[in-house]
Formats: structure tokens, C-alpha cells, sequence
């Protein structure tokens, strides 16, 4: 992850949330996994899907940020997750990590209600922004189809860029539809707004299409392959890089991913606390921990300095 | 609304919240409206999906709710919503709920992640219930997938009941599958699992079929008509009285409920801030609040005692 024109760039990776047996927390594992992920040259989408983040209250979730920020973690590499249900949550957050110094914040959109309209997100976004009022705020808007279920379609990120220019500053498109990263990329890109793709299954070819990097998942557990191919794209073997991280992916898409992910942290490290996760997701039988054993020792899985995290 | 048995029964409403122009909630105009629905005979499931609860904070909901009990509203005709997709959320208003000494509460599973699995819902469920640890707690699931999009199947239902007897006291059936609410009457009411179909499209029918009412947004504006035909079911002319009752449900159904049923009570009781929705949702346009009245003039539609809400 780079710094360019005091924008974020790069790899980022939804944070991976640590919970005790009591599914409270454990700050100081998350503040490790994090100096960890920095240390792999990638940032800290905090309180992304994959962080549980949508499952931790906004109490839970700004002691949470105070944490990293108390132990020195810069938040000129975070970009918290902050979008909410609720207008005031939304708010409360996103100022938090303005005020924070967060180099951004990833907004989801209202997610409870379905078909609602452009003209609702609209206000939505607008609330926030006009509530925050604050020349920092940098919000990239979540497009995460599959699980929000609240699209942000193209004429959205047009009106909102023309009402907010500089604080609309990008979006992560986890739509898994290369067709809408590629519509974002041409027709936003080039006036200032940073396109990542929302899995490294698209690193390479949202580079080529010009974009910003990838907040990605798999950033948690294969930040190395993933940040080499970010600053190699344009090497002859690029597409090696990419058929790479693919298969690393693949093999844990084979299992539900956050518990996957979690599993192979625990593998790795000695540390089976890494395993719990919050109701509703459950976290892998032993027979899926073995069989997910297999599959990332078939595509070569490691995790350097694993310790860092235990 | 009648209470046997200690056990809320009969025509709930999801209650609209009344918002001021700035977006906050009017607590003045939201004791006005409760009064007037307990005057219907309808009861009071504040904080459901047309009360654009989920568009409110944790705190807000708490102060809607004290500035309810403090008014002198009947705690045992409230079931409030309390479920939340961060478990955090959903202890505390259900605690709240139960501290001011509700008939029940309506609960949403956490509904952020999609495709979870019974075992992580009926944990997410425990886990409040254990939290809360109250034995005056009664649950009703709330089961809404075209919202929601996580479905509260039957053999979660049964795991449920089976773990905490009496405190799953039943369910609200939004599916709008007439089939999915026969199943629940038949495999769960004669076991003290008290199934409110979720419009009253289906009160006739749930009635029928041993139900224990409905719990419908159109309580909030066609009271009289909906609690008639919940004391006359058994009558000759139950079938004529449940089509006039689909009637005015469909004339709203015409356009987007919410802000149809504000528009509706703004234009009966000449007060039009009760058109204001909070973002995702749209008030209605001139030209719709227009189309709406021909609507409602069409089918009869009044609204007795309208000044009381005004």
C-alpha cells in the first residue's frame, strides 16, 4: 500500500476481527494482526464484511479504532469500514475516523431496506457527509451486491461525485462482476476516483484498466503474493502472479470464507482462539480445518512471521 | 388486541415513526399515534420494519421507547423489534424491552450476512436469550426474507422451542407464503407458538387456522376495519370483511408503503410533516400523494379520530 497525492493506493484487506471464547473482542491480537498486515506492506480496511464488522456495535467497534490509534498503528493506512444501517451510526463512525485521521472511510449504503431508490442513497451519503462537515472526509462507496443487496449503480457515483468532489474519492466494486469495475474504471477513474477491485481476482486487470490496488479478503492470510503482484503488474509475468494468487483464493473459497481465513491464522500461528467467530457465522468442524489443511498445503500456503500474530 | 393467557394476541402494528424536518423523531407526535392505535384496539410492535427502525440508532429506539412509558402507554401492549445484525445491539434493546416490562419482543435475525446456516441464527438467537436472562422474556422470530433475506426455517423454529420453552412465544410471518405460515400453524401453534401473519391479507386465513392475529404495517392507517374482522371471524360475512381489508391494503400497495401510509395520515390529519422518511426511503411526490388520495377515495378509506395523530 502507497501513499500518492495523500490518497491511498494499493492492497488493503478487510481486517480480520479477533474474539475471545466469549465473543467479546481481543484488542491486542487485532492491534498484532494489524502492525502484521502493515508490516506486509498492506492497509487496514477495519470493520470491512469480513471483519464481522456489520456484527460489533459502534461502541464495540470505536474502542476498537482508539486501540490501533493508542498503539501507534498510523491511520494514514486505515480506511474503516462505516456505513450502517442507521444514519446516525453511519455518522458516528465516519467522524470518528475523520477525526482519527483515517486516510478514508469504506461506506456501505443502507443496507436493511431492498429497491430502494438512487435518490434514497443519495441522501443517504449526503446525510453523512453533511453531518461529518469535514474537508479530511474521503469515503469510498461499497458496492457489495451479493450480501448488501443495495447496489450503487453508476448514475449514483456520478451525482454524488458532482455534489461532493474530492470527498467522493473511490469505491471497492465486490459486485464479482468485471463488467461494472470495468464501467467504474472508464468512466470515473480519470476524474479522480480510485477503483479497487474487491478481490485480488482482479488485481491485474483492474492495474491495467488504470485502477487503485484491491481490498481484498485474502489480504489477511496471503498479503505477500498479493502486494508483489500490486508492484510487479506490469513485469512479463504478471499473469503467472495473478494464476498465483487465484489458486490461493480458490482454495480457501472451497470453505466459508471468514471462517477459512481464520482457521488458517490458527494453523498457522498455534493460536486457536483465531477459530471464533460471532453468531451467524460458525466456525469450521474439524474435519474442515483438515480438509482446508490439504488444500492450502497444495498451493504451497505460508504465512511469514506468523508469530507476530499468534 | 386482547391479552389471554399473559400472551399478546390479536392486530399489531409495526408504528410509524414520526420524524421532524431535520430527520430527528418527534417523541410528542409518536406518543399521539400509539394513544390513538391502542384507541383502535391495536397493539404496539414499535420498532418493525415500517417503523423504519432499522433506519434508527440503539439510542433513539431506547428514547422513543422511555418517552412511551413515561407517557403512560401500556408496556403489555408494546412488542417492541429488537433484532439487530450486531448482537451487542440486539441485547440491549431487548433488555430494555423487558426491563419496561413489554409483552414480547419481535426479533429479527442479524440479517447482514446472507446464506448463514440455522446453527449460526439459532446461536445468534441464544446468545440474546442467555445475555438477557430475564424469564419475563417472550420472543416472537420475525420471519421476513424478501427484506431480510435470511429465512427462520422450521427446523430452527423447533430447535428453538425445544432449547428455551416459553420464551419463543412465536413468530411474525412476512414471507407472504401462505403455504410457509400453514406449515408453522400446524407444526408449531398447538405447542404455544403464537403465529401473527405478517399482513392481513392472511388474517382470515390465520385465523383459520388457529393463528393468533397479524402484525401489519396497514394497522397504522386502516385500524378499525382490521381489528373488526379479527373479533368476527367466525361471522358469516368474515370472507366480504377480508376483501375490503385487501382492498385498502392494495390501494396503498399502489406505491411505496412507507411513505404511502405517512402520506396517507398527513393528508387526514393535515399535518404534513408525518410525510418525512429518513434516507433510504423517499417521501412520495406531489404527483403520487395525488394518485394516492384518488386511491384511497376509491376503496373509502377514512381515518377515524385522525386529529388525535395530527
Amino acid at each position: 500500500m502507497t501513499s500518492e497525492q495523500s490518497r491511498i493506493r494499493g492492497v488493503l484487506s478487510p481486517v480480520l476481527t479477533p474474539f475471545n471464547a466469549d465473543q467479546s473482542p481481543d484488542p491486542d491480537r487485532f492491534v498484532r494482526h494489524c502492525r502484521w498486515l502493515i508490516d506486509q506492506g498492506v492497509g487496514l480496511a477495519i470493520f470491512g464484511t469480513n471483519s464481522e464488522a456489520n456484527s460489533l456495535s459502534v461502541a464495540e467497534k470505536r474502542k476498537l479504532l482508539d486501540t490501533l490509534i493508542e498503539a501507534g498503528v498510523p491511520a494514514a493506512q486505515m480506511m474503516p469500514g462505516t456505513g450502517a444501517c442507521a444514519l446516525p451510526d453511519a455518522i458516528e463512525m465516519t467522524r470518528a475516523a475523520v477525526q482519527a485521521g483515517c486516510a478514508g472511510v469504506l461506506m456501505l449504503p443502507p443496507f436493511y431496506y431492498k429497491g430502494v431508490s438512487d435518490e434514497g442513497l443519495f441522501r443517504a451519503f449526503a446525510s453523512v457527509i453533511d453531518a461529518v462537515a469535514d474537508a479530511r472526509l474521503r469515503i469510498y462507496v461499497y458496492h457489495i451486491p451479493p450480501v448488501s443487496q443495495v447496489p450503487i449503480t453508476p448514475a449514483l457515483v456520478e451525482r454524488l461525485m458532482k455534489a461532493y468532489p474530492g470527498v467522493i474519492a473511490g469505491m471497492k466494486d465486490s459486485s464479482g462482476n468485471w463488467d461494472n469495475t470495468a464501467t467504474m474504471l472508464r468512466e470515473f477513474q480519470p476524474h479522480g476516483f480510485d477503483v479497487f477491485a474487491g478481490s485480488e481476482n482482479f488485481l491485474l486487470a483492474t492495474m491495467r484498466g488504470g485502477g487503485a490496488g484491491c481490498i481484498t479478503a485474502t489480504g489477511n492470510v496471503n498479503p505477500r503474493a498479493i502486494v508483489s503482484l500490486y508492484h510487479h503488474w506490469q513485469d512479463a509475468d504478471a499473469d503467472q502472479r495473478q494464476a498465483g494468487l487465484d489458486r490461493t483464493r480458490a482454495a480457501f473459497a472451497k470453505f466459508p470464507m471468514i471462517p477459512a481465513m481464520k482457521a488458517a491464522i490458527a494453523w498457522k500461528t498455534g493460536n486457536d482462539a483465531w477459530c471464533n467467530v460471532r453468531p451467524p457465522l460458525v466456525e469450521l468442524d474439524s474435519a474442515q480445518r483438515t480438509a482446508l489443511h490439504a488444500a492450502l498445503d497444495e498451493v504451497g500456503f505460508e504465512m511469514p512471521n506468523a508469530a507476530m500474530v499468534a
